[in-house]
């Protein structure tokens, strides 16, 4: 079967990584052949939470292999902030939550861009719409996700949606949102290692 | 309550003028203050299908007043087909089923476009999303665009969730498809008038 590449944008924060990684499980589940990859290094935060669930590191791309059909963008639509060779590649879907700019096809496509806080928030809804259950580990990225993004909620961008899903989501992860949150936003921030040295 | 103006494209067809007809009234009825306008003329398939459910034509608009400050676009998206000046007013929605291209907001926004045969089939699970009754007019208006949008189901566009929905529809506005469907492209096409005047 064709593979389809799952992409977040460059320098990719959290919700890249895990909504990439979250939504390839999805499409897996429904019989596409996707793989979630990433355009750049993993921060302190994201690897924290791959760790914390046991999860590996999506595989690093460039530019998406030549014979790649079909890509899938998540967490942005703008062409500078993706893969290089993007306009050369069929886009299948974009699942985002940012403003629509610099972006083109050639062909329709499954675009979905939501006012939410988090991509990771619009994929839980696609669960439910697709009656796929979300597996432990999933719903630890998921919620991650929407951690990292809406900054345990502090965020101005952070809606009610986002928060509902966020607590359905931790349930299922078997997380304490405040206890697990904090310690992945101080990973992220590396106050540890500053408390550490002085 | 602020007015929110639901868009459809210039020279617009049945999609376009029942969309956002039947889009404008799911709004309405979630409790938001939409009006469906037109940027053109009403074709004569469009014209039999509102007559036949009874409905007025859209109010017809040159440029989007001074006092709307959102607007919601259906069944297009490029700048280039809306109303002349959208780069100055703020796009709250977008639901459609073309390519994107030559789009760009500064906010987030709500942004649906889904490889479908006609934006109405779109609408069709949006109200059942919502759980919005759909009622017998709006529905007749509905069955009316994918029929349009698909030929009677002959265009290559058009795929199975069109047909499924304009059965649903169909029912609802309690017309048989083939005959409604032929006597509407009929109404279009002046085939009436030719044989008459020959
Ligand atoms: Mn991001
Ligand atoms: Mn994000
Ligand atoms: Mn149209
Ligand atoms: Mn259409």
């Amino acid at each position: 079967m064709e593979k389809v590449l799952v992409i977040g944008h460059r320098n990719p924060d959290t919700d890249s990584i895990c909504s990439a990684l979250a939504y390839a499980h999805l499409k897996k589940e429904l019989g596409v052949n996707a793989e979630a990859v990433r355009l750049g290094e993993v921060n302190k935060e994201t690897a924290y939470a791959l760790d914390y669930f046991n999860l590996e590191t999506p595989r690093f791309i460039e530019k998406v292999d030549e014979d790649v059909k079909e890509v899938i963008l998540v967490d942005h639509n703008e062409f500078q902030q993706s893969v290089s060779n993007i306009s050369d590649v069929r886009i299948a879907e974009v699942i985002d939550h940012h403003r629509v700019a610099n972006f083109e096809t050639k062909d329709p496509l499954y675009f979905r861009v939501e006012p939410v806080g988090c991509t990771a928030t619009i994929l839980n809804k696609m669960y439910k719409e697709h009656q796929v259950e979300i597996p432990k580990h999933i719903a630890g990225l998921m919620v991650s996700a929407i951690i990292s993004d809406s900054l345990l909620f502090k965020s101005p961008t952070c809606t009610d949606e986002d928060i509902k899903a966020a607590k359905e989501l931790a349930k299922i992860a078997e997380v304490d949102l405040d206890v697990y949150g904090l310690e992945m936003l101080k990973a992220g921030t590396d106050l540890k290692d500053k408390s550490m040295d002085e």
